[in-house]
């Protein structure tokens, strides 16, 4: 590729993102630090190892990706990455990424890349006034796990608003009203890529729990992200809004902020949400 | 397929959606109905026509869909619709569709389906207070055409809340603040499968061009859509959101809501704007 963009792409060092036969085919073991402490491959590091992946094989900072979760890969197991670069135009890139485990399809992601001049950046909202980082009390998971090493031990999360909690559930009816937000930061990153911005933001269904203020677990059918600012940060904001809930399946999405009050993205997704997911996988 | 629903589930007519390969492929013609004014396919059909192959192939109702844009199909082209049902579960489906038009490929979808029990319909937030349909004004395009037929001509649309209009740009820095809103109504169709709201949908990038107070056309990258509510009804109302902008990709989400107040679905969108897009084909 000849853009002048094209060396200056990030790499999220986290995914450890190989690349195995020219520049469409990539391969990420599925490491425990990218893994829940449930047994199986973190969402967020699905979205964004495709990401990348598609980044790296179009040579153009993504605009939007869309990745749909079809299986769970486990601790150890080796994902290969395929980018098929559907389009190539002047200045847009368009591809579908497909990560596999010993051929069998795990995830499947659209996306949307491009070089057009930047400098345009416009949020159209402004950042909710919050308490900053460091005053705000760490995120309490609403389980007990005590896991030697997951994507929990990547990824620092503070409460800046709302009550993210489950032990005293709502009445049916009632619905928590008021702003959800949650502090972010990446132990080793900045935040700002596609790929940690994807990384982050696969946090939406708790927002759909805590408005309905019960200890539910989600599995996701999607992530969906929109970038808005790739420029990084250190902590980021979450703005978290429940969507809407049908048949089981809660909406929900994520603006995400830099701590100076840029918009740096928008996520979004549908999941499952199951009252038996947050349970340690039975050998633990 | 043995659910109850699977007989259940709508035909939007308008797609005129016709089994040629067992279950899981199908064929649309591009009528001119189905088009832009500008002589390709309007994306709101191709996102409509996945929604309907993906539920007939699964017999369960969808969900969610991500369709990406890829090409752009001609007026009297037929659309090959093929789903591959990747994962059929206990209560779940998701699949993949590609749209193609003598073997290219125009548009590809992700989504998902589910049989759970439905009656959960939650919004977590409330219609906008706008005046009735029949009392607002007919939305006026902001360009000047006179299509014998196009899919202008199957949608009545009237503003409810905000300037949809291009005739006053805003000066560099002002955004117009305040609710953009617009009524919708299919002339031969209710409006709740995820067909319908799918079609009508396909009008957020409006929101960001009345924000930045100017006459761009947007061409659709993506269009997703997720379900809280497929009961029928009337007239739409259409929440519209400008999220963000970034290399002159814009995103917005489209909140729609039925007439008596429940929350339908919501979707969002990236499109690339542009000053060149809304004009006649040259041989018009």
């Amino acid at each position: 590729m000849t853009d002048e963009l094209s060396t200056d792409l990030p790499a999220f060092d986290l995914l450890d993102l190989e690349p195995v036969d020219g520049a469409t085919t990539y391969r990420m073991p599925a490491s425990t630090r990218l893994c829940t402490p449930f047994g199986f491959l973190y969402g967020g590091s699905g979205i964004a190892a495709s990401a990348e992946a598609s980044e790296r094989a179009t040579g153009r900072p993504l605009q939007w990706i869309t990745t749909q979760f079809l299986g769970s890969p486990s601790p150890g197991d080796v994902i290969d990455l395929h980018v098929n670069v559907a389009v190539t135009g002047r200045a847009s890139s368009q591809t579908q990424v497909s990560g596999t485990v010993d051929g069998a399809l795990m995830f499947t992601s659209l996306s949307a890349h491009n070089v057009r001049p930047a400098g345009d950046e416009t949020a159209f909202s402004t950042m909710p006034d919050v308490p900053a980082p460091l005053d705000c009390p760490d995120f309490a998971e609403p389980f007990h796990v005590d896991p030697p090493d997951s994507f929990f031990s990547t990824l620092e999360r503070r409460v800046a608003a709302g009550t993210i909690r489950f032990d005293t559930p709502l009445g049916d009816g009632d619905v928590q009203p008021g702003l959800i937000a949650m502090w972010c930061r990446l132990v080793d990153s900045d935040i700002g890529s596609a790929a940690t911005q994807a990384y982050v933001a696969d946090l939406g269904p708790l927002a759909v729990c805590a408005r309905l203020g019960r200890p539910l677990g989600g599995t996701s059918l999607d992530n969906t992200l929109r970038i808005v600012d790739p420029t990084p940060t250190d902590w980021v904001l979450l703005e978290l809004d429940a969507d809407g809930l049908h048949r089981s399946v809660g909406h929900s999405t994520v603006k995400i902020w830099s701590q100076d009050g840029r918009p740096l993205g928008i996520a979004q997704q549908s999941a499952i949400l199951r009252t038996s997911h947050h349970q340690p996988p039975a050998n633990a």
